[in-house]
């Protein structure tokens, strides 16, 4: 896909012992000039006995940037951070793992900056400057690895370097621009299709309902509780016509139930992970005892992904794939040792002795799930039949569970875009998947959490991502709410998600007035679809992240500080509102001018220019902050009850022109793989402006007239003066 | 101390069945005229069974300020607050529930505010438009209270009639204003002179060092253990020598144990809190099991307010009580329930069943510390005999705990201001103690909350309070101690603090650069004591509060919505850096010029006049954005090592005069109670400008001239221009 040279012009590679092969780059290592490790600039290298220390001297204006889905700052200086994928639901801040790794980072400094990649499919410690403030020390659970350093000072060229050698990002199909509902559960069909109704009655946009774990029977992977769900097929259908689409849950834990057939196939072929005796590993998730499927192994991974029929079969065409860190809420063994620790203990025990003893068994209880001891104790075996522990592979179970799904998809919905969401993945994941950052909490501060992984993820070629909005854990009051669904409708993927036994979020679940003002937000991110996508669809094809902080487009030590704005696409600054009961925000327009639009209704534009600085920018409740680039322009269409719903004929061009704009719009049918190929449409539009008049070029380049639907654009072209142009324009 | 007259003038009150007394309000109730219950204007009240609610409709553009020691906004809309005092260390944002019960709150409209303190010993459930967003509504767990409706829109106004009714806050010694180091623990006298000594080695000033609960024997309260603390009294006054005051922490739990004193002598005289079975009740906190003394009685309270004196008899000045929710790990009875319950259910049980089931048990075990169930299974007895259930009276525990010690001291310390610290509290315990707002952590977000609870507390009478400098529980990055201790020094109790097992935080515990940085932040501290002393002073005698919000301060809607900037006195406005690797933050200049300080060391003044707007300051890690008001004035004196290390003979004036500015310097003994009869000096200052020329007049006024230490003070007077006018003025 991508020539080596391209990459090895400014890459340095190295690597140190004998690496496992991860999957995470696209490109073999035979052409590679691997550099002496002895000089590995500008690192230090120490070697242990079973790690391997990086360590580098930061100067005082170097930022770091990176490592994908991780709390913390967007730099990432001052916390630690272990890249060890864990099911930790409460996200507070001095946590140092969360679902994935993805070792890639960015040392941006003043005057030289540079990237880097640590392919390793173990637990990683980054100390950024917490231990010493001007230290950075990488310690790797192992003396193998691969390590890359992108040694170029522009931050989107060490992206575009590291996505060249991990691959190109995934591309969902265009219905995973729509809203998306979620909850834990709606548990039977009548719910489902209840409140899909509700969305159509009030008129609230939305695309795709989630089924979470109680549609299985007994919490069996791959099965669908007929009771619950009856005639399955037709009811898939019945929803697709109303044009929402079903994602269930798929969770990697097989039940160990004799005769279910997922689990007789897994024993009788081997395919589960083993402990010490050759035994499978038995832990324990939502269906009680369950075994885990070896996902480092092919042929695991290809009977896993033909499983995936059995939903395709009914019509699904998206998946969510969980807890493939993979939780564990205890093993077998350790619930074992326990049981027998806890007779002894009090067995005899003198009610005054009992206090600090009964602590620490409390707290081993507490550390029963998702236990490093756990995942030490079982093992799994490459395709060469070589028996790797777990522990040192662990980072990889979800890139393969995945990656399993994605393979198989390829027969099972040949040339068709599929829908793939992860909660584990590891660096390379971005080629077939998308990820959700976990589960969060109805916290305003996660809001902040959210805004900044966004824009981390992408830097890792996580393009389409996004957070649960409204929060998953704990309540939401409705302000929460609607903040949240004003930023989730500015991130690729917009779904709202709520936890079992909290208070409902969907958009009509509060008072009439809350719900206008998410019904606005969310026909606000309809009509940003054509937007969104042409924009989302060329940074694929760029790779350049599809949301980018405002320090990858504007130059200046400030800058490089901001983490609570970020480009959507490259026309458009998003600067949500998120503190409670703020009537506004402060936003820096950094270094040209800005098209200001307090965003509420699509149709209703009170836009206003503005001179770079620094703003307080009121935004009452029902309202988001928005910035049209200078010499950009965004393209609306109007908002319909699901991306699919009709054909887009009518675009409105909202255009902030001093000198000149351009934009591709891309209208392919969202769904088919070989868009590249003669489906897709392409319209350019130009606007230039000379001597205070606009000229407007519309070209058809490269586009297929059949497919193309647009039949008008308005323009809505304004000045540095805010003076506003409208023209109309037919399109033959 | 204040007539009634002066409330009743514009305060309703509303006595609604027959209330328990709790101590709150310093007014008996017998010049109260009581009003009809069937007309609460605005609120509704609704009586049931075992609760009264009261209702209001909030306006959208009414804000809610108050209810004291919280989580959430400083306006508090849109959460629920449970006022029932609970030791949770994780204060993540959805948490309810803090150690106090502050019933005060503010309702800010544009056009009318007013404020109400239900006075109520119990739970009280306040859901401030959480549930729907326009609606007040507190659940009051009885039908017993009174209530006192502020019907005034000035919020100072408000603030003092709250303070009329339940007294004047109070004041700690000076020595309270110099900088606090804690750590649980230093265990031992060796560890404590050590810490001692590198502050004086380092030149970082501090006044006080903090003993944890490993000084006592076995956690037995009032004892100290001779083996880790020979010699106490020596040691002591050995400490104080040196400048440093020693706080050892109090914790309410009598360990059970035969032959110890305390617990003789409660168990003989029946002073415990007792169960239904009129044993005493038996709870497990740091010692082991223990008896909580029943403080509602003045009999225990007066025993154990006499107890104190076992450390005065040493030298102790200042207390540190703690664990007074009260805290119970767990009771006897739960323990000995969930004993049965373990036994029986791991007896006979099969692997494949016991998930769940364990994992309801484990639920349990985290439940059992703080149950509600222990809380409603004992009892107290008032003065005239009455028994009464904890739980009715849950939130007067600390209160009472701290007013027996209050009242010892008067007869232990005549004339001598304490030092008195508690971490459980009610309305009305201001009178008599400073708070601390609990077992923080070390996370940024922590330091909003620091910065938000400052005002909040300030409003309930709290006005010299503060957080753990650094955060209490996980660990710190140097950064974050360095930011925090910025803030802290522009709190009135600045003491950094940290829990076992965390990484240490004092000053010197980092790098040599982050020690000098936080040096110079502390030195800063000491150069504001006369201001900050002086200031405090007069806030507590005109009842207007230290700290202030913006909005108490300034009009208009925009300043309401501002919770990270506060005055500090009423010249100086601080806006701490607050966010990881921030380099400078917004700041709202409100409605008159200020002359802006981005401070590092006290003795260079980087001075500029600000024109009132927004602007990004630039702060880099090692300075804190100050502003001092137009028209008034700050007064520095050189730092000390320790508050009381020499008389201030220099006084410093930085003022920002367009008209005319005043301000009282207060030099008292900084100890004596009876400082308003002659032993305090007040020096008043006043600036005046006329056709561009200044006049300084310095009047001696009501001054004990022997008193006054002061003899010469430095005046650097700023205009509007920004010019700078020196003077210097003898004072013979």
């Amino acid at each position: 896909m991508f020539r080596k040279a391209d990459i090895l012009n400014f890459t340095a590679v190295y690597r140190i012992g004998n690496p496992f092969k991860t999957g995470a780059t696209v490109l073999d290592d035979g052409g590679f000039d691997f550099k002496d490790q002895q000089s590995i600039r500008p690192f230090e290298l120490i070697q242990e006995k079973d790690s391997t220390i990086l360590k580098y001297k930061m100067k005082d204006d170097e930022r770091v940037f990176g490592l994908g889905e991780n709390l913390g700052g967007l730099n990432k200086r001052g916390k630690t951070y272990r890249l060890y994928a864990n099911d930790d639901p409460n996200h507070t801040p001095d946590k140092e793992s969360l679902y994935s790794s993805h070792p890639f980072a960015i040392i941006d400094g003043k005057d030289k900056s540079f990237g880097f990649f640590i392919d390793f499919p173990g637990e990683m410690l980054f100390d950024i400057g917490f231990s010493e403030y001007d230290t950075l020390e990488i310690r790797v659970s192992g003396r193998d690895l691969d390590l890359y350093i992108f040694d170029t000072s522009d931050k989107l060229d060490i992206i575009k370097q590291y996505l060249m050698l991990t691959g190109k990002p995934y591309i969902p199909p265009r219905w995973a621009f729509g809203f998306h509902q979620c909850r834990w559960s709606y548990p039977d069909s009548a719910t489902v299709s209840s409140v899909a109704d509700r969305f159509r009655e009030e008129g609230i946009p939305c695309d795709a309902i989630y089924m979470d774990i109680d549609y299985m029977k007994d919490y069996k992977v791959f099965t669908v509780d007929e009771e619950k769900f009856p005639q399955f097929g037709s009811f898939v259908k019945e929803m697709k016509e109303k044009g929402f689409r079903l994602v269930p849950i798929v969770d990697p834990g097989v039940k160990m139930q004799k005769g279910y057939d997922k689990f007789e196939e897994g024993i009788s072929n081997n395919y589960f992970c083993h402990g010490k005796d050759g035994n499978p590993f038995v832990g324990a998730v939502w269906p009680g005892l369950t075994c885990f499927p070896d996902f480092l192994r092919s042929d695991v991974r290809k009977w896993w992904g033909e499983s995936y029929k059995t939903l395709t079969d009914h019509g699904i065409e998206g998946f969510w794939n969980d807890m493939n860190e993979p939780a564990i809420f205890y093993s077998q063994n350790s619930m074992k040792k326990i049981l027998e620790d806890v007779k002894n203990f009090f067995s005899g025990q003198k009610i005054e002795d009992i206090g600090w003893a009964s602590a620490s068994l409390r707290e081993r209880m507490n550390k029963m799930s998702n236990s490093r001891d756990d995942y030490k104790s079982f093992y799994q075996k490459t395709d060469d039949g070589k028996v790797v522990c777990h522990d040192d592979v662990h980072n990889l179970y979800g890139f393969n569970m995945c990656r399993a799904a994605a393979d198989a998809f390829e027969d099972i919905m040949p040339n068709k875009r599929y829908f793939l969401l992860t909660r584990s993945s590891y660096s390379g994941a971005h080629r077939f998947t998308a990820i959700w950052m976990g589960d969060n909490m109805s916290w305003w501060e996660h809001m902040l959490v959210h805004i900044r992984m966004l824009q981390s993820l992408n830097m890792c070629g996580f393009f389409y991502t996004g957070a649960d909005v409204g929060g998953f854990g704990c309540n939401s009051d409705s302000q929460l709410v609607i903040r949240w669904t004003q930023l989730g409708a500015f991130t690729p993927l917009f779904r709202n998600h709520s936890a079992l036994g909290t208070r409902k979020q969907e958009p009509f679940s509060f008072d009439a007035r809350s719900m206008e003002y998410m019904k606005d937000t969310i026909k606000l991110r309809y009509a940003f679809l054509s937007y969104a996508y042409s924009e989302f669809i060329e940074s694929v094809e760029n790779l350049r992240p599809f949301i980018t902080s405002i320090s990858m487009n504007f130059e200046g030590e400030r800058v490089k500080d901001i983490e609570d704005q970020y480009m959507y696409g490259r026309s458009l600054m998003v600067a949500p509102v998120y503190m409670p009961n703020a009537a506004g925000r402060y936003v820096h327009l950094p270094q040209c001018r800005w098209l200001g639009w307090t965003a509420k209704k699509w149709d209703e534009r009170n836009l206003q220019v503005y001179e770079p600085g620094d703003y307080y920018i009121d935004a009452p409740i029902d309202r988001i902050p928005l910035f049209i680039k200078e010499n950009s322009m965004i393209v609306l269409n109007e908002p319909m009850d699901y991306t699919d719903q009709k054909d887009i004929s009518t675009l409105y061009v909202v255009a902030f022109v001093s000198k000149e704009a351009c934009f591709t719009y891309i209208l392919d049918d969202g769904i088919s793989k070989d868009y590249e190929d003669g489906v897709s449409s392409m319209l350019n539009i130009n606007i230039s402006r000379q001597d205070e008049k606009y000229e407007i070029a519309i070209d058809l380049d490269e586009c297929d007239e059949v497919a193309i639907k647009v039949q008008r654009v308005f323009f809505e072209i304004y000045d540095e003066y805010n003076e506003l142009y409208k023209e109309e324009i037919e399109i033959k």
